[in-house]
């Protein structure tokens, strides 16, 4: 064959280093620091994802992550994308365009759902509290007799504002009022009591990269019975292809059905996760990250700082500190990841400048990550009051 | 504080093994093998999707996708998802309910695309031509005539038949009738002669997991200034939040304005992979896949086996090989598997038991791949001749 000549254009031909990323602590509200087990399983050599081991895989996969939630729903898998990808493939999924949808805004991502409710034509209603406190169940009773949703939406660990929602009796209600119940439950899957089939749960999806320490990537999902019923009730297509679970269901159950090419390698992160929460056990990670929150928040007190939510409804998992007044806060956070190698958040929306988000997630839920924390806090607000 | 207890349920608490799978030669449709060098960079240690460090090594995915992918295009980025999610992305972006949408339909991803269109409210129209086989300049010059399309979508590098359409003169065409072009090149860039620039095309998207092997979960997408234009004339927002490019540009940006959390080893493996062909550069990369694809042709016909595809339209990263009459093709697919760790696929669609799909992409594509698979295929279809 003749040889073609091309007119390459080489002006993007960058020149790059090998990568090689500074030793983060991610003391953030995500990604915290993967489990070096993880890392070492998203690196073992590929399969296809029809491949017979593969499948195996799945079915792990989705057997540990009915442990981690406590639920039986036999839809129950992990999304390709990250977590706002399962918030909107349940939103997507669930609601058709001109259903009633109720949502718990007390923090940023209560706003979210809403937007992407809103995106698929939903009428939403939303219920507020101020940012940092939770829903009672009057409120939600009071809301749910008022508007007759077809679903309610609530978050039951805000990563924006670390409260973290009580669901005694939510259920119920819910079932008395004819409504699906999802649930947010990006920053508590793995570190934070859960427990979806007893708190009568329809809907929830979560992150990987939260209290599992799998990196980013990967979304888990579950649909209970009378979700799964809507689902199949559905007189419109799912208005998005990538998330639509009517299909995603012939992949992840018996047919096997290609839909779109599996994040293979995720999924290996993912299962090796979730074999880490089962090794633990449920109440014995629950147990560690409460301890560990408490003698953090103890800490905060010692050099001076406070806690942005009320200690009962405090999310051991992601802490919100208020930024004292004559203390900049953004030069502390800046200090602490130039320094420290520590990263932490600040406030998202109206939390802005306010609070500095700090996560201690799964792994990194341990002694030395408190004591570090502690010490760097103490030095950096010091030397960055006004 | 005083201990909770809970009812925890063990049912799902399953024993799993440490993660071990035998090592496949991926020779399918995709995912190819990871290359070495990938799968160590996604095993290293993460960073926050707002460090500094990261958004330096999104400035340079950028820079070298635009080298990969021969445009100038500002908006050039990967999608956190799979190359479905990226063509939905494109779709979802650039066309408003109502549009008219022209889609070339030569194989099986022709109709997953014309499925996303009618999704989000438009009016698609098809322009057929038999399954293997590519459009004519006059064909498409004809469609455009008479359907007067917002956009017309078409597949460069056909996944399910191995045909490669030209594109000389098309994106003219498109100028003239005031259509954007948008393409699907996932299986051939960084493996096929892909020019986006000189080709005119307005917009593209492409997998991870084919030439560049890098495991599938990060998908490039580019968009040139015609579809910017189109993008930011827009009337409504866009009806995907995950995929919604006017928020994604302001974390691609300069505003780096948080939207959702980026799969931070995705695109480690990304950087990787695109440094890799930076270094090898295109056009020994086109070169490499060329010969070595004209080199398993020539072994076919030796064994006895028939290309699907005519040669002049053929793609060296992927092969239709007709499966003849007398030969159990899924028995033959089967055996490669299970005795030689080879994985290859069978048809898609129409094609389903009439041709098996090998590809040879990027780090797959040398002289032991062919060797090796001529040998296993020439004893497998001896073996299972009827």
């Amino acid at each position: 064959m003749a040889q073609k000549s091309y007119n390459i254009n080489n002006a993007h031909r960058k020149q790059t280093q090998q990568l090689d990323v500074y030793p983060r602590f991610l003391f953030g509200p995500g990604p915290s620091n993967a489990h070096p087990r993880i890392l070492q399983a998203m690196g073992m050599r590929q399969v296809g994802h029809l491949d017979p081991q593969f499948l195996a895989l799945m079915d792990e996969i989705q057997e540990l992550l009915r442990y981690a939630w406590q639920t039986d729903n036999e839809f129950t898998i992990p999304v390709s994308g990250t977590g706002s990808a399962a918030m909107e493939a349940s939103l997507a999924n669930l609601l058709e365009s001109g259903d009633k949808v109720l949502i718990g805004v007390n923090g940023y991502f209560g706003n979210r759902m809403t937007d992407m409710a809103e995106r698929y034509g939903a009428e939403v209603h939303q219920l507020h509290r101020p940012w940092g406190t939770v829903f009672s169940v009057d409120e939600i009773r009071q809301g749910l007799e008022k508007h007759r949703p077809a679903i309610l939406g609530l978050v039951h660990a805000e990563t924006s504002t670390g409260a973290c929602q009580p669901f005694d009796e939510i259920g119920d209600l819910c079932r008395k009022y004819d409504c699906l119940l999802l649930v947010d439950t990006v920053t508590s899957l793995g570190g934070i009591p859960l427990l979806l089939d007893e708190w009568k749960i329809d809907a929830a999806y979560s992150g990987s990269q939260k209290c599992l320490n799998c990196p980013p990537g990967i979304a888990p999902l579950t649909f209970g019975e009378r979700a799964i019923a809507k689902l199949k009730k559905r007189k419109s297509k799912v208005a998005n292809w990538y998330l639509d679970m009517t299909m995603l269901m012939d992949y992840w159950g018996d047919n096997r059905t290609y839909h779109h090419t599996a994040p293979i390698n995720m999924n290996y992160g993912l299962r090796e996760a979730l074999r880490i929460v089962a090794e633990e056990g449920l109440e014995e990670r629950w147990e560690r990250h409460q301890t560990i929150g408490e003698s953090f928040w103890e800490g905060l007190e010692g050099i001076g700082l406070e806690c942005f939510v009320e200690k009962r409804y405090r999310l051991s998992s992601l802490t919100t500190v208020k930024i004292p007044e004559d203390v900049d806060g953004r030069a502390v956070h800046k200090h602490l990841l130039e320094e420290y190698n520590i990263e932490i958040a600040g406030g998202l929306g109206e939390l802005s400048g306010k609070v500095w988000r700090v996560g201690l997630m799964g792994y990194n839920s341990r002694s030395s990550s408190v004591a570090l924390l502690l010490g760097a806090l103490k030095s950096a607000v010091a030397l960055y009051r006004r």
